[in-house]
């Protein structure tokens, strides 16, 4: 789609969302994969400019915010089945002025935007993103290749408030259960952790850490087919994950 | 103010909300202060209607989200620096319109608004609410209270997140601070832990994870003037405090 398309689509959009959304309220969620030891997230290329975007959108007049964003992630992305939490506002007065530059403050989309932002963790085999008709794409973007792309508006901001949101959550709850597989080995495990945390972690402390908490069961089966000695596989003990998502890793 | 006058006020305020604040965004503090082994919550009642309410408010057009609820709690409690977080969003799309049933669709205050919640720990000895011409009064009210006050809209819900948030904050982050006197004794940093807890705890496994953590440091003096043996006062390590802040009780 060339640029008078897709300025002409955006305004037909801006008359249609005047009926349908309530002005200054989005919601921008951010969907996270865990995939060759990597954390990528999920981001879409609208037709109009080039640059990355939360597959974010806006609010039905008649729409519980919390609907509204499975709505969103639904239509934007072609996702559903992801456990979205909010995380953060993002109320600064300019943080999308710059982006609707080419059209003037009649359009829906330009107008001021306070954004709330939804984090999910998937499993990203099961997750193939669909672009919408307004994007050009829409795809995983692994965490490491942020620093190189052009991400518009406060988007970026967005995406480290999530990140810090998740570091400081595993440091008291399990994480894991969306994320991985269901049968995974302990370094799998442990490259997931470091992932989020941003940092390696020593080997055996991490073992015993994760051991103490109780929330792995050994499988019987090991993993087949690899060069080394087949590593003993894993899986989530539902009822103990359960306990420590409800009552933290650390009660008082 | 009777009934009539009350209206009349919010009439007027309507006028010049329209001016001033975009519309479907508001703000809600929920200072908690601690006294006498107590969790205590900042509310006010407004002259329209006998219910208490958080002191809530709404966004200026030419006003970052994080400057406005620091505002808003200045104009409507007079409070000033506390440290507001922002804790959750309250978007259910009905939440509100009972409240101003005496009104029509035009009143600014009636339409739908999306609130963002930001709680605050404070000393509470050096507050002391003052309430705005819109209220008939603004003063702390012990949580034990709640269940038998009238709160408004889902202003009781609010102040429940606020408080489940605390709860899970105090699992990986050092708490008191804000809510303590500079100096003060051991069985009151544990009433404090108990009352945001809502449970109570062994005194000798407390004071064990509490020595743990290294966040205090016994002073040389005690309290003097009560009936037993004076008590050994505390304080906390400013540096060990902030360091446990920054990284978290529990790292990886």
């Amino acid at each position: 789609m060339n640029d008078i398309d897709s300025q002409k689509q955006l305004l037909k959009r801006s008359v249609e969302a005047k009926d349908i959304f309530i002005p200054h309220i989005s919601a921008d969620p951010v969907v996270f994969g865990f995939d060759r030891n990597e954390l990528k997230v999920l981001l879409a290329k609208m037709h109009y400019k080039k640059q990355w975007l939360l597959p974010g959108g806006y609010v039905g007049k008649d729409e519980d915010l919390d609907e509204a964003v499975v709505r969103i992630l639904k239509s934007r992305a072609g996702v559903t089945n992801v456990f979205l939490e909010e995380f953060g506002v993002f109320g600064k007065k300019n943080r999308s002025e710059f982006y609707f530059e080419d059209f003037d403050e009649t359009l829906f989309q330009k107008q001021r935007f306070i954004s709330v932002g939804y984090y999910a963790l998937s499993n990203s085999i099961d997750i193939n993103p669909v672009a919408d008709e307004i994007s050009e794409i829409c795809e995983w973007v692994y965490l490491k290749q942020l620093p190189e792309i052009d991400l518009a508006m406060d988007h970026r901001e967005i995406i480290e408030k999530a990140l810090l949101t998740l570091r400081e959550k595993i440091s008291y709850k399990p994480i894991g259960y969306n994320l991985l597989p269901e049968k995974f080995t302990f370094p799998e495990l442990q490259k997931l952790y470091e992932a989020i945390l941003g940092k390696e972690l020593n080997r055996g402390n991490f073992y015993r850490k994760i051991k103490n908490l109780g929330i792995l069961k050994k499988l019987e089966e090991q993993r087949r087919g690899g060069a080394h000695k087949s590593p003993d596989l894993y899986s989530f003990d539902q009822e103990n994950y359960a306990r420590a998502l409800e009552n933290g890793l650390n009660s008082w």
